[in-house]
């Protein structure tokens, strides 16, 4: 290999992947946002569902994983790393950004950037699952970007496994996400923060409650945006002519959630490969 | 120590404690369970709340797992060891049961017991985690005691959250219980096992959607029941003058189900001790 594709290859070349990364299945809603933000690009999608959920687990752990997964898909000629996982984005990001030549974005930071923009009155809500809420990533990030926003964040632990059984558009799911979202709305919030890869897949159902009162912030777009902003920077964003694709690798076998994303989010994965990790 | 004492401790002895081990919380409805039919008995109970969910992982994990927690109550003095977890009941208690010189109990075996003495029509429902329900255990268990009783199983995976919510008696886990148990009883079950030690906290919910034709079988409570034989054939049972303590240990700190478990069960733990394990 000569000296011009090495540093191609570390910089990251136009036609190479995006990388994207979640602890499961639900990082698909920023693959879709993706590919429909940027339909030119590759996308190489790994879901590492062997060891999900990474919520729990400790800073040393999710760092640990984060890089691996980021190493197969640097293997797979990924150009740039997205971590489409709230955990991820939350731990283990600012060490990926040491550790890789590649760019890295998370999905926390666009998300609360999108927030501080979106607020008029200055009180910005964000449910998440309890990992997502108890870690205080969000209030942490939008309060560097405007610390005068108050944020108000609620977990909704039941809203994960709905969205895995399928219950998208379900009066039980409905209910559920009344009961949740309640106080956040008594609370006089404007906007509203999907602080969850996997919430996207209820928009429907939590606009339909929210009503127009409320601006809802999908961190998986805004995380989209984030990677178009990335690509044009390190001017690595594939050409035009080029047609993208997604390619899914899971490190255990699914459950029965990726035919529930892939219809919802009308995403074609097609094959999905299996690939190891350690426990 | 000398020889006599050697011999009590390999084999238990009366006033020791009875050792219970989950992947988490749920697991307390056995201890409960214990501590109404044998309230003369201390409870040694550890969650191993750092690693749970066991289900997903594979049976050399859940074996290890299961060794280890196991190990640590005898640390405790434990007479006898109980999985009161599905998953460990399924995939460890051989290796336990090979490998400990105490006596050891699941869950699974009680509850197949108990359900084909307690079907009529030879139709048995079992309901449990995903995991549980793929791990065709309950079937193979029921199988092994009567081949005639045929076993219908469904998955209901909203139903621990819903449990840990402290959704207990509340019109959302209503509808959740009805979705799951509308087919299950047009199939035309008369008995229905609770197949996950968290299901026993939604037994007045159930029993309500079920109405009188369809029996309940508590696997907590069956558990409680082979335990107490146990003890019996070992001659390990304490002492009848001996009021029963419960004493609780996590791997690592609870988020909040505890106190709904406390108080559903009407169980006094008092202070939880927190005990380091590997991941």
């Amino acid at each position: 290999m000569h000296h011009f594709e090495q540093d191609a290859q570390a910089a990251g070349s136009p036609e190479q992947p995006i990388g994207v990364f979640d602890s499961g299945i639900g990082g698909l809603t920023v693959a879709a946002a993706l590919r429909r933000l940027l339909p030119n690009e590759n996308i190489y999608y790994i879901g590492d569902t062997a060891r999900v959920p990474y919520g729990g687990k400790s800073q040393t752990t999710i760092e640990r994983y984060s890089l691996e997964i980021s190493e197969m898909l640097l293997a797979c000629r990924a150009k740039m790393i997205v971590a489409a996982c709230n955990t991820a984005s939350a731990l283990a990001v600012p060490r990926l950004q040491q550790s890789l030549a590649v760019p890295v974005t998370g999905v926390i930071l666009p998300g609360a950037k999108a927030a501080v923009a979106a607020t008029r009155n200055g009180h910005v809500g964000v449910i998440g699952t309890k990992g997502t809420v108890r870690s205080g990533a969000y209030e942490r990030a939008i309060y560097s970007l405007a610390p005068e926003v108050r944020v108000t964040s609620r977990a909704c632990p039941m809203l994960v496994p709905a969205i895995e059984e399928g219950w998208l558009d379900d009066p039980i799911t409905g209910s559920i996400c009344a009961r949740y979202l309640e106080d956040l709305v008594d609370s006089g919030i404007d906007t509203l923060v999907l602080g969850c890869t996997h919430y996207p897949l209820l928009k429907q159902a939590l606009a339909r409650f929210l009503g127009d009162g409320i601006q809802l912030v999908d961190s998986a777009e805004n995380c989209a945006v984030a990677v178009r902003q990335l690509l044009t920077e390190h001017q690595i964003a594939a050409p035009l002519t080029q047609t993208g694709t997604l390619e899914v690798a899971l490190t255990d076998a699914s459950d029965g959630f990726l035919p529930v994303a892939e219809q919802a989010l009308g995403l074609k994965v097609g094959r999905v490969r299996i690939i190891g990790v350690q426990g």
